[in-house]
């Protein structure tokens, strides 16, 4: 069983495709992109060991020289330091317009190859092959490329898409059970944003928690019903003026809860799920979203293995303060993505702090 | 006397807007193009000292909330450590979307600013004021933005497009004369491989070797042309697929001369006019062009001041070596671009290296 799912942009267009087992057929597929022959292959020491042989055998049997860079695991490797790194490589290869960055691992170092990519000879070849859930599902999709600043995240980027997003399920047995909870929080949001019928299939599912009570099948429709749901999103709204803010939900509250713990002890996907679930209580409150509907998407979070309360560590003023600050206030108000039934949110910017405070309360 | 040349291209469309004297309006232009309140402007101190008030003035009593940051002059400092700064800029004056950043400088400025306006928050607005007459008829149109890598210049980029090109001819009176001399090689490239009047206008004005013997209106007019003729070359040709190729007329062994002098005694107008004087001799050689047609380029190149003859300093075995390494070589084969008559070229890959030879010897 194989997906394949077109993504047609304005002036570019490019599919992912979607197979179990497919990596070590990756060289084949690249085949038929008219590349040229250099292809540097980006990631980490983790990753590679499990499938870098794979993938840089695929490439040189057919027929390309393969050149490998490996950086640091983990989100403080994220910067412009890394990507001078890429460059000296990329120089010292004598990479060309026609030559191939691919991104072999999660979304940090799908982040930092596509920016590379997108800024070296002012573009060349960009190729995801995610290796995280969160990768396959959200990071690889979309275009946003980019680096965090010392003091702020993702501040530094490009629109740049790939040639090709390349992706084997199969991969995901050996990503650690957080890593693979935290795409699961994203899988559910597409389910409450977008596809309902993908949050019908999580919910029959009887064990969601880790990998192996996962069937193939089912793992790689869930994938590509994700995938499908952000292409959907992201073609409508290439560069993030109005639709594609959907896409944020549960990351309002989830973001301000994530760099108050200092993205540490709380992981994103934990973070998201929280704050899905407050945004589902704040949109029934509003009397937006039955109570139904909102219990049923927390049972999902609940049965994926995140945890639905907020630490009582947490400072409830200090998330209020922190929601200020985020970027996604519009001249003072706070925009919540909120649902109105599975499958589809509203974006609103009335809901006021005692709202968000009462909520919070609840959660403790 | 204003200009306006609208360019439109697939995903955006902006003006060039050429008027001298027009630097103290500055503001009240940009008022008609919805940015936000925050601009960041970016300069040189040399540059800044002459005009930096004027135009800082002139957003100020528009509206604008100005930060300024200063580079200093020179290649040299056309690096990713540069752009680092001004990243650190952007942070601490918290430029948001829709702020702004603004080159007012020559091509190293533009280049950089607008690599910086591409990369902060993925994009941000960017207008150019270009000072330098290379900058006004060259770097600051056509989207290509960058900086240089250590080993090489230009590698380090993006294809970005500014919202507005500012032009005032007038503030060319306190460039110095080398590099007045340096845009008119560029402004004659022009008259050769596109736009037979201006050539003619070039050839009918007595003296063109400084800015004094120039009328505003003269002035005014040729670099009106030279935009016109650079915009009609890139929106056909925005990534540089064919057409745009044409540009580098003179520059293939422009750039080879350069390098191998170290970008120091020779600068690049100098290069440039060497490059066209033997790419013409080729061009006759090949009985493409008239040996007439060929002397009236050579003659106003000699009119605008720059030098006629290769310094014998130069080694013909490195220059010819220096050109199979040049980027613009396809399957081991050098393309030149040949005049075929006044405005109009050709991109031949039929120049063998006697020929190339030949021509360097009759220069010296
Ligand atoms: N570009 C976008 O649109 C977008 C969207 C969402 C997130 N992101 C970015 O993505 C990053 C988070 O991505 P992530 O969650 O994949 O984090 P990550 O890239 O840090 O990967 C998480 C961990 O899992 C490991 N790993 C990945 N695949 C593995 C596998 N198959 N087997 C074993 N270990 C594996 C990695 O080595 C890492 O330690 C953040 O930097 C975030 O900003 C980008
Ligand atoms: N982006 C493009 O398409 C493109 C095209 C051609 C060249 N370039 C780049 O442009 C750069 C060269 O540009 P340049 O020739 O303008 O060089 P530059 O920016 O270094 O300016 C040349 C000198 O003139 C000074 N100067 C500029 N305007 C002045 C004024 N009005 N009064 C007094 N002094 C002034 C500058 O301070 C500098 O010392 C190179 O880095 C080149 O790679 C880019
Ligand atoms: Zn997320
Ligand atoms: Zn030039």
């Amino acid at each position: 069983m194989s997906s394949v799912i077109p993504v047609t942009l304005p002036h570019t267009a490019y599919e992912i495709v979607i197979t179990s087992g497919c990596l070590p057929q990756l060289g084949e597929y690249l085949n038929h992109l008219k590349l040229g022959q250099k292809i540097l292959v980006i990631s980490n020491p983790e990753i590679y060991d499990y499938y870098g042989d794979i993938v840089v055998n695929s490439l040189i049997k057919s027929g390309f020289e393969v050149y490998t860079h490996l950086i640091p695991p983990g989100e403080p490797y994220k910067t412009l330091d890394s990507i001078a790194q890429i460059y000296d490589i990329a120089f010292k290869n004598r990479l060309e317009r026609a030559s191939t960055m691919l991104a072999l691992g999660g979304g940090v170092i799908g982040d930092m190859t596509g920016f590379a990519a997108a800024t070296w000879l002012r573009g060349i070849n960009f190729i995801q092959v995610p290796t995280s859930l969160l990768a396959m599902v959200d990071a690889s999709i979309g275009g946003k490329t980019g680096v965090n600043h010392p003091q702020g995240k993702n501040l530094i980027g490009a629109f740049y898409q790939p040639r090709l997003v390349f992706i084997d399920p199969l991969v995901l047995k050996t990503l650690p059970v957080r890593e693979f909870r935290a795409g699961m929080a994203e899988v559910i949001k597409y389910g409450v944003i977008w596809d309902q019928d993908l949050f019908n299939q999580l919910e029959t599912q009887k064990e969601l928690d880790t990998l192996e009570n996962l069937e193939k099948e089912f793992l790689q429709t869930i994938i590509t019903r994700s995938c499908q749901a952000k292409v959907d999103v992201v073609s409508q709204d290439e560069k993030e003026s109005g639709l594609r803010a959907i896409l944020n939900y549960g990351h309002t509250l989830g973001h301000a809860i994530e760099s108050l713990t200092g993205y540490n002890t709380i992981n994103h996907g934990e973070a998201v799920g929280m704050g899905m679930i407050a945004a589902g209580k704040i949109a029934f409150k509003l009397g937006m979203w039955t109570e139904k509907e909102s219990q049923r998407q927390d049972k999902l979070i609940e049965k994926i293995g995140l945890p639905i309360t907020i630490s009582s560590s947490l400072n409830i003023a200090d998330v209020l303060e922190s929601l200020q600050m985020d970027k996604k206030v519009k001249a003072g108000k706070v925009r919540f993505i909120l649902p109105t039934e599975i499958g589809k949110v509203i974006i609103s910017d009335r809901v006021s702090a005692e709202l968000i405070e009462g909520v919070m309360q609840e959660l403790i």
